[in-house]
């Protein structure tokens, strides 16, 4: 079996890039600056079953996008999660929040996403091409 | 600084041990099989913030524990989280979700906690030490 992207995450998030292990895809939020990695492997739904190196790889590329999200976003925290209660494919989010935003101090999982219009949302994806560097 | 627990974590959820590097806590509600790992670090609000040997560390404990309770509870899903937004200090939610829970599909943070009677909350918290093992 080869690695294939779930609709809903193809639909819900553009790719940005690739990392060795994972897709980095943003969400099309306008709420937020919100990504999510997806390693390149089939079938795997939880993060231990990812092969053991996969798994401390999956580990380094969410620290280093992170990182990097906080700095570019001036996030007040940011905060990642592995849900996966509706898209079993395994995702990992990062997402950057800010005090007072439009969730806060909840999570952002499980609310609606607010649309972007299309140039908007081109910018965005060329701004956030910095998290691949 | 030496390590201090933050008083909502010390209030919210009951010590079950300690691995390595974090404590190993259950949280008070009756509606899921939800624990948290707390490094044991002063001063660390970002995963990313923790010396890079120590991030491994919680990675690979996060990961030990995640998996042992999925089989433990059974678990549709395991959701693994680092939010932050409220108590600072760094902790990672891992919890065992089930199709038709009290929250499925959406996330558990922010919602209310159901409490427990204190001798069904011994119970869990023995029940529980097989995760330390």
């Amino acid at each position: 079996m080869h690695f294939e992207l779930d609709p809903r995450l193809e639909k819900d998030a553009a790719l940005l890039g690739t990392l060795p292990l994972s897709q980095l895809r943003l969400m099309r939020d306008a709420r937020f600056a919100w990504v999510v990695l997806v390693p390149m492997r089939a079938n795997v739904c939880e993060w231990f079953d990812l092969a053991p190196p996969d798994q401390i790889q999956l580990h380094q590329e969410v620290m280093a996008v992170a990182q990097k999200l906080k700095t570019l976003s001036v996030a007040s925290k940011i905060n990642i999660g592995a849900l996966g209660n509706i898209v079993r494919q395994l995702h990992v989010h990062i997402i950057a929040r800010h005090e007072g935003d439009a969730c806060w101090p909840g999570p952002v999982w499980g609310t609606p996403m607010h649309a972007m219009a299309p140039h908007e949302w081109a910018e965005r994806v060329q701004h956030m091409q910095v998290l691949l560097r």
